[in-house]
């Protein structure tokens, strides 16, 4: 399955941010993607104040720009994430799956709203306008399953462990670190997620954009399930190809049998807010 | 807090590496050590059929010995693992912590055993000869709160957020990885450990001896809770002294507060197993 992940430069402009996703999908289905993967809030400025204003029912403009795409290159848009206005009238930060018909398959809801006050670094409070997803998010594709989670939700042990319990053999992630957890947690973390729960995983970002009030780290990922960097930009406007093997997951865990080997009778993780957020 | 970490060469004699712990046990005195710890069976070259015949109950020859040690030295002994006859005449993989004044405070038994089996790598099965423990282990020193895992355990994300949740600020890891798994998957791991559960956590290898069948990584390692290295050895042996500062973790979890952000509405992660093997 070879994915094409995109690190695109996000614009004031929501129109100007779809109408520049043509060409890049372009080139996608030129380099033979079967799957483009999106930033993390990819048409909107990565700014708390700004998710109100640019947030959207599911069907709306971005939502039906992105099936568009996905329908017209035949390729699965994983359409990193966007401001959603739920039907609760709260906002998500929310990412869509389209299959090569522009169907959705899939909607993950940010679950772990990214709210930290490093000292002398970076503070943010998403919590101030957003409300958090509760869902665990598999999909399957005609490849194989997939998980989705957005940024902060890479934190989180318990989420992958869940996505991996429940098949998932690679996790796309669209995710904004920055200049203080980006060199510091985002390689690690995203190889740790990876070789932890034998599968591949995925980091999309935006391009780092020297004038944003937040400085995307950018340096999209790709991390398979012995832990290694397939594929690394940096912080510039980037695609970038991978070819995943989703057969090599269970290679692994054949000689390292990490899964089989959890002692579920001394510790045990269970989801129980499927379908909590009435998504 | 004060720790030596000791890399050290382990013999066939049992009694020759009992009497070699003395003078390396002066130089972590000298240099201002509060606690000692030591390798993964370091008292027993590390082979499944070896490990009967070392195989002492608790109060044996080797916890006298490390009894005696710490009290000797006025230091608490985290005494890596021994082989364990328990009572129940099956063997464990142990590692028994000592007092300043010789008492025994802890006592963890390993819970995840290493078996496994890479392609053109590394083959080992300790279930050939070893049971599990089934305990999730931390514990109480005039410095904070402890937690204690060993070698294989470290694989497992479950219980190391089980040991933080239960208030550990450090996790002592005797531990022996290999030429297979130690260059692609020690440091990230260790790392990963640390900066997930906002805890230091260090691992204490054998030197490595050209002669043995299984071959020490050694690079004895200390990880803070921001997940950096801050010291680590290469393979042969040596002691390493690091400073830890038990206030650091609340001071990351105030900034980026992982362990109360996570979604416990969600997901569950419980232990069960709480005295299960009869320690």
């Amino acid at each position: 399955m070879r994915i094409a992940q995109l690190q695109l430069p996000v614009l004031e402009d929501k129109t100007a941010n779809l109408r520049a996703l043509e060409p890049w999908m372009a080139r996608a289905a030129d380099g033979g993607a079967d799957l483009v993967a999106l930033p993390e809030m990819f048409c909107c400025p990565y700014e708390t104040p700004r998710f109100p204003a640019y947030a959207e029912p599911e069907g709306g403009e971005t939502w039906t720009a992105c099936a568009g795409l996905a329908a017209r290159h035949g390729l699965y848009l994983a359409a990193g994430s966007m401001p959603e206005r739920g039907g609760d009238g709260r906002i998500y930060n929310t990412a869509y799956v389209f299959d090569p018909r522009g169907r959705q398959i899939a909607k993950h809801r940010k679950m772990h709203l990214f709210d930290i006050a490093v000292d002398g670094g970076q503070h943010f409070r998403e919590s101030d306008t957003l409300s958090a997803g509760s869902r665990v998010t598999v999909f399957d594709t005609a490849f194989g399953r997939l998980g989705l989670a957005i940024c902060y939700d890479i934190r989180f042990p318990e989420l992958f462990r869940l996505m991996a319990l429940d098949g998932a053999l690679a996790v796309l992630v669209p995710a904004a670190f920055n200049g203080t957890t980006g060199p510091a947690h985002w390689e690690l973390t995203f190889r740790a997620r990876a070789l932890d729960n034998q599968l591949f995983c995925l980091g999309t970002a935006p391009a780092r954009d020297p004038a944003a009030s937040y400085q995307s780290w950018g340096h999209t990922i790709a991390c398979d399930p012995w832990g290694r960097v397939l594929a690394q930009l940096d912080e510039g406007p980037g695609l970038q190809l991978t070819d995943l093997d989703l057969t090599y997951p269970a290679q692994v865990r054949r000689q390292l049998p990490l899964l089989a080997q959890r002692r579920t009778d001394v510790y045990t993780l269970t989801a129980a807010g499927a379908g909590r957020d009435g998504q």
